[in-house]
């Protein structure tokens, strides 16, 4: 059977679960009274950035490659990403002592490259503002025999990233929380399809929405319209980490099915709710992944009366870009 | 009984860890490969800046407070503070809606002073380079009959804070490990009293180091002389949590029972050390929080080879403060 006629199901988010558990951290669940105030309701925050490498990704990635075949490890595996992605294929290639390369755009952020290397994965750049990855990455990849790694739009990604959800419907149980909505920072959709996938059967009565950048709110204004939108990726972001083009040939069905509303924020919003996470968290959220947070905290998702969870999503910003942030918004 | 003369026990501790339990929040132990190989040993990383209020003294404050009797709590609470116990002394006395005030610093961080004024307590400033905070506080205190909240040197608070290493003795042994060393963050020597207090019963080979900031390291010349030493106060430092005179009389004779060694950090230590925190753990780390991770880090404290906790005890710093120590250190 084509992978890609592999349909996402919840039961595929239980097996991932089952997989990646002890490998994958179990990340808190955590509260914050500032917060609730700021929202008018309770908020349970999915602190990811405390995730190996930093983000969600290194649970897709591992699921994925765990299930490759012994011929497959041998001859490596191939992804292209701005960077969480990329760390999540690296650290779970190491662990299965296979080969990774990785396509890179050449203004990814520096702490981003730096771990991708300190895995030990091989990195090719690219000028994401002329040149296309794919064109890149798939001659090397055919070449080489390797498996590629997608960094959203394959079943076994989306699976691995959906456990995020499962834990969160879990926990926020344990606290005697029932959620409401549960308010995903969105890129391609790999994590928002895998969250609605495993959230319509755990939970069918939350809510999913999604927060996108200015700028790059393709991914509602795909669903909303019944049809594919595109985002100017030669726009400049902060929130490099999701800024792609368009949602996936997989992911998109899966939120047109499954996904309740979307908003969009400012690098402004983003900017308050990385300082935010600083003084009140105590935890370093980088913009992409600090896009639910900034959607509740500018009350462009109305979270008064409700139980909310939220992504954080991903943590890997530099030193030079987070100051800058705490100058303007601190 | 005088409480000066009721003595600090581990079982005092474990009470302790009862009366908090649901209150203060058992805050996760993590491991980061980066810290591991920098280290050259396994390094567990007690993640207390996630604690209510952004640091332990939220387990001593509300140790205390919980075993005041209805009376006492009409008339309110009192401490001094440069921030982070006043916090917890504010949070708790919130919690059973008695009055606290709190005498602080005019040049403690920003952050401190707007949480401890969100959970309502009274401030009252004094200059902490020409003023006797407490000559400041006595009569207030005594004029309104209001029940004092020390920062270190009373044994519920003592005990209270030692929670902390009973957690994580427990969940370092769920990991698997055995604790070669613990390695604490000291200023008044409350949080290394009490946890060395709980270590000598539950993990006796453990051995305690405390790690204070070049100026301030008038603790481990105590306990290294057999005799009080005294810090210049007026010294500036961006160690504000740690920047205390000497030690306590009930901290001291217990340091010197069970403390094994001592290590002196410099600024620099300390900014990196920071900045590895915000780059490999995502954590926000305040520079009085991070002179354990510091001591490891600089090898002045010698983990190769062994198993150590270290605690990370605070992360309530300022927005400008970070972001000059990011663009030093980062």
């Amino acid at each position: 059977m084509d992978i890609n006629e592999k349909v996402v199901t919840a039961d595929g988010v239980r097996s991932a679960a089952k997989r990646i558990a002890g490998h994958a951290l179990r990340t808190p669940l955590m509260e914050n009274e500032f917060l609730n105030d700021a929202a008018g309701g309770r908020v349970l925050i999915k602190a990811e950035v405390l995730q190996h490498c930093g983000s969600f990704k290194y649970r897709g990635a591992f699921n994925l490659i765990s299930q490759l075949s012994d011929g497959e490890r041998k001859k490596g595996v191939l992804a292209w990403s701005s960077g969480n992605h990329a760390q999540g294929v690296a650290r779970a290639a190491r662990y299965f002592d296979m080969p990774a390369t990785i396509v890179m755009p050449t203004d990814a952020p520096a702490l981003k490259v730096e771990k991708v290397r300190a895995f030990g994965a091989e990195i090719i750049e690219y000028d994401r503002y002329s040149e296309d990855r794919e064109a890149i990455a798939r001659p090397i990849q055919e070449e080489r025999g390797m498996a590629l790694a997608p960094s959203y739009d394959h079943p076994h990604i989306i699976e691995g990233q959906g456990t995020l959800a499962l834990e969160t419907v879990e926990d926020a149980r344990a606290l005697g929380a029932d959620l409401d909505a549960f308010v995903i920072c969105c890129g391609g959709g790999g994590l928002t399809s895998g969250c609605a996938t495993i959230l319509d059967e755990v939970s069918p009565r939350t809510d999913v929405w999604i927060s996108e950048p200015e700028g790059f709110d393709e991914a509602w204004a795909s669903i909303r319209d019944g049809e594919r939108r595109h985002a100017d990726i030669t726009q400049r972001t902060i929130c490099d980490a999701i800024a792609t083009p368009t949602p996936g040939k997989l992911t998109l069905p899966i939120m047109q099915r499954l996904v309740k509303g979307g908003v969009t924020v400012t690098e402004d919003d983003v900017g308050r709710a990385m300082v935010f996470a600083f003084k009140h968290l105590k935890l370093v959220v980088e913009p992409g992944g600090a896009v639910a947070l900034a959607a509740i905290l500018s009350q462009k998702f109305d979270g008064r009366g409700k139980t909310t969870a939220i992504t954080l999503s991903g943590g890997n910003v530099d030193p030079p870009l987070f100051a800058s942030i705490l100058e303007q918004h601190g």
